[in-house]
């Protein structure tokens, strides 16, 4: 399976992905699922995708190959993030119908989520969720985060601890521990975790980082958390005597 | 949806489980998934429904019947949990069968799950997990509770803060978060809580408590809960500064 998380916050995008993927629980490997386009001190655009691999992949190529040849219509040069979530959706609609009449068989999945977010100069920070067919939907301040993949475990500490003004530092805590909860309970999401934060307007290019198991700052949180919960737990008073009855 | 959990420790049982039932968004109604059956001084048994509601009602009604007629085999006159466990197995495969058939075709979910747990006398406390196809596991001390329904979100605290080991007025805290998170990221599971706790060797037939929202040592660990983890995610050490290149 796969998790991944993004964030379109006040102070701007935070972007997090594992790195797992399995065919049936004897076939593991590791694939980055986190992309990243732009041109410096224009436009910044990251990608992140789940379901089919296959598929996955040959949406990001095409999006390459469309930039590469100066396709009239490109994530380098369409002017918002709305028209990239277009393309993307379009090529990711158009790769499904296609793989599924070679198979021809509705037997198999093909069928992919993707999550693009970033910044074009003159348009404000955004984040959008492509679903299979190719439309999607926009982050808003009432809703800033969007999980792709196996979500569910990960959603309980997004939903207490997160809000559109949270800061980025803690916006990206709080996204690692999502990613610790998740991990202890699904063996199909594993590190090492793909991570980029971009603080709005500035149209840099940060590279991101990879975190692997052995990252001091990771093990280092993920300890605390788990200590911190332990003591949190232990501290709740005792029920009522009449809950025993 | 629906969300049952079911502990074996060492101490004894604990059985919480929710009472929203909703057939689409817009027929959410409260049925209670947690039934309990007994003999005073000689046993105990704890049945937790996941799944179709009418298939999980016809199965509990059965069963009660079956007790009521005396029949050659029943809850209350099996002498293992095993035996009980494969009655309800039976029953439920067999009601699976019969509704498949009546609406001739596959179209339908009929399907449910079901929890069994508590102790007969001569026995130990034991916990079963039944399949829709009739068959079952046990809980042991390296897995000592299960989950049906929705129960992924509850799942990462489990993880943490149960083991075998755990005393039962813990546990049962651990089970109210877990089911506390479970409500906040998913609509489909709801207060009222009904919750059982059974103390092994006892042969008392506990009535158990029905939990509403606004139950105050409910609310209360709840609010604690929630504001330990925001202090602990507050407390978090800032990410390093090349996280952010």
């Amino acid at each position: 399976m796969t998790y991944c998380v993004a964030m379109r916050l006040e102070e701007g995008l935070v972007f997090v992905s594992d790195s797992r993927t399995n065919a049936g629980v004897d076939h593991i490997a590791i694939f980055r699922k986190l992309h990243r386009f732009g041109v410096r001190g224009e436009r910044i655009i990251v990608l992140q995708t789940a379901g089919n691999l296959a598929t996955s992949q040959a949406v990001i190529t095409r999006l390459q190959h469309q930039i590469q040849s100066n396709a009239e219509r490109n994530l380098h040069n369409v002017s918002t993030l709305f028209e990239a979530a277009e393309i993307v959706g379009e090529c990711m609609a158009h790769e499904i119908q296609h793989v599924t009449g070679l198979a021809q068989s509705n037997e198999y999945d093909f069928s992919s989520s993707i999550l693009i977010g970033g910044q074009i100069k003159g348009e404000p920070p955004e984040l959008y969720s492509i679903y299979p067919q190719g439309n999607f939907i926009a982050a808003t301040m009432d809703t800033p985060y969007f999980q792709i993949g196996e979500s569910k475990y990960g959603k309980p500490i997004l939903d207490r601890a997160l809000n559109y003004h949270t800061p980025l530092d803690k916006a990206l805590r709080c996204a690692l521990i999502s990613f610790d909860s998740t991990i202890r309970s699904n063996v199909s999401v594993g590190t090492p975790l793909d991570l980029i934060v971009y603080r709005a307007n500035q149209f840099n290019l940060p590279e991101g980082r990879r975190l692997y198991d052995t990252d001091p700052y990771f093990s280092m949180i993920r300890q605390q958390w788990s200590d911190g919960l332990r003591s949190t737990m232990t501290n709740l008073p005792q029920p009522p005597d009449d809950y025993w009855r």
